[in-house]
């Protein structure tokens, strides 16, 4: 079986790990801006095109002070139906939803909208590639976690939030590093040969 | 050579033409909003996920009124860096731009910014489906616009829009319908088997 580079093999599942010399550099930079710089590199060496989508809001109020210039006065933040993050990949559609969350010991579920949830579970059902990264900030611990195993998780447990052994046994770790600086389609390129 | 079902041959270039019986029910309809019922339609009947992004802006100043509810008192637009329309579609990655023209004649190309056009190319090389939908109001003709024949036009021509004849001879015209209002993807078919 092909491992990509820096991952190694964790247990008898079939599970990968990417080694994690936990660096502590990037403190205080969030899930999201490492996200988005990742995706500025990958842009720039020409290797994805995933961008965060905007944040959706619903305008209510826009004064024109001058003829070509507008300005909001009004707007409000609404639920997002889909993820933010979604691009294209070595010809294959890629959708991810990136949270935080400052517990040490479990990811609540109310973090993803039910459409979210539902979002993801179309994409990976119509042959995209779909996942969650999940960051536990107290830990310094950033996942990713595949759509099939977090439909399957949802479909089969009660639970309104998801234990970080599931995490440790069912996701990779990302580790950090300089550029990009979460390195999450070496994982993605795993999640494609396996497919 | 296989033609989806409503579309014939127009000429001995092997483009094909939806046939036009111009309708003049959704006169007043924008061009968008045309787009986005054929998208919700489209997931209806789990055939394609395709959203519209929401459009970008830079948020600069929220009040909290209340502790969980958020009003944005200021905010501007800003360029965006990629298409408006993205998604999955037979598992492959959908991209595109929509914009409507007054013009009878041409279509200015002031209106797609160099950043979208740069994006579009990136979608082309790299194995994404990616193309331009243009409606020409006072005409009531809606084309799609293929990024190859876009960008080829872009690269080999110094003017500042692409005539009407263009359009007429490189892109497909679009049929107004009821379910989906648009039927854009039956074109995508087309592009899809002809890579």
């Amino acid at each position: 079986m092909n491992y990509p580079n820096g991952i190694k093999k964790q247990n008898q599942k079939d599970k990968v790990i990417v080694d994690s010399k936990l660096s502590h550099k990037n403190r205080g930079m969030t899930l999201e801006s490492d996200i988005n710089i990742s995706n500025e590199y990958y842009r720039e060496i020409e290797k994805a095109y995933i961008y965060k989508k905007p944040t959706p809001i619903k305008i209510t109020k826009v004064d024109y002070p001058s003829r070509d210039k507008a300005v909001i006065k009004e707007a409000f933040f609404t639920v997002p139906s889909t993820t933010d993050y979604n691009g294209l990949y070595k010809g294959k559609y890629i959708d991810f939803e990136a949270k935080e969350t400052k517990s040490k010991t479990s990811f609540a579920l109310e973090n993803i909208h039910p459409h979210q949830i539902n979002h993801l579970k179309n994409i990976y059902d119509n042959g995209g590639i779909a996942f969650l990264i999940v960051r536990f900030t107290s830990l310094n611990q950033t996942y990713l976690l595949p759509a099939k195993e977090f439909l399957n998780y949802i479909e089969t447990s009660d639970k309104k939030s998801i234990p970080i052994s599931f995490f440790q046994d069912q996701a990779y770790l990302l580790k950090d590093g300089y550029r990009p600086r979460i390195d999450y389609l070496k994982i993605v390129d795993y999640l494609i040969g396996g497919k």
